[in-house]
């Protein structure tokens, strides 16, 4: 958690819409526009598409678990972003088991009284050995 | 370009930085605990090794030319951040040709008087088709 009430809450919001698969919570956490770098392509988008992100969440058998840690903010008057190593886990329908650790770096913006997500970056590395791997199995000591 | 003066200045001299070739002013550009997420492991950095800067700028054969598209500027009174689509060209020693889009998010602290990148964030998609190859070879309209 980052200590702001109105961010921790995003936080929350986000971790609980992702175990109950609640597409439009997930959808309220962020602006209409906001500009999305996400985990699969393309290299940018604006905003979360709601039929996108109720498919992909019926994909998963069972709860998403979004967690994090190594948590930061940099608040501002009415700017601040967080930084912060996240795991999920689950499984998908396909049979799958998913744990995987990515980074996420979220800006927020205080519009009408309400913090927002106004742009989210959400990434592994990937393995510059010729294999170019998506680093999916990284662990935060590595 | 992003129309604040100071941080058009820290893109220019990262451009500079990289055809040149020249770790210490790539460097310059950063806290010395900035927070890197990279497009290489490991999940996350503290500061840019000069080291290990000049080693994988050795591994060029020329210049490394990096541009950018698509760029963002939010503006606080000390904090701000950008988004970019970034593209980095150039011929590795081994032969290799790069030309990659890739998207970045620096966020910037005045302090002192000057600001700097305290956190950046550089990364690909990467393919969820089972693959989990990292997606280099998209284009910003893809």
């Amino acid at each position: 958690m980052t200590g702001h009430p109105s961010i921790d809450k995003i936080f929350l919001a986000l971790e609980q819409g992702h175990a109950e698969k609640d597409a439009a919570a997930i959808l309220a956490c962020y602006t209409p526009d906001a500009l999305i770098y996400n985990l699969p392509p393309p290299l940018q988008g604006r905003g979360l598409d709601r039929g996108e992100t109720e498919a992909w969440l019926a994909t998963w058998d069972g709860p998403v678990r979004v967690s994090s840690a190594d948590v930061g903010l940099q608040e501002g008057a009415d700017l601040a972003w967080s930084t912060a190593l996240n795991r999920m886990q689950g499984r998908k329908r396909d049979g799958e088991t998913v744990d995987m650790w990515f980074r996420t770096t979220m800006c927020f913006r205080k519009t009408g009284g309400r913090w927002l997500i106004v742009h989210e970056h959400a990434s592994v590395p990937f393995y510059m050995d010729g294999s170019y791997r998506a680093a999916t199995d990284l662990q935060p000591a590595d």
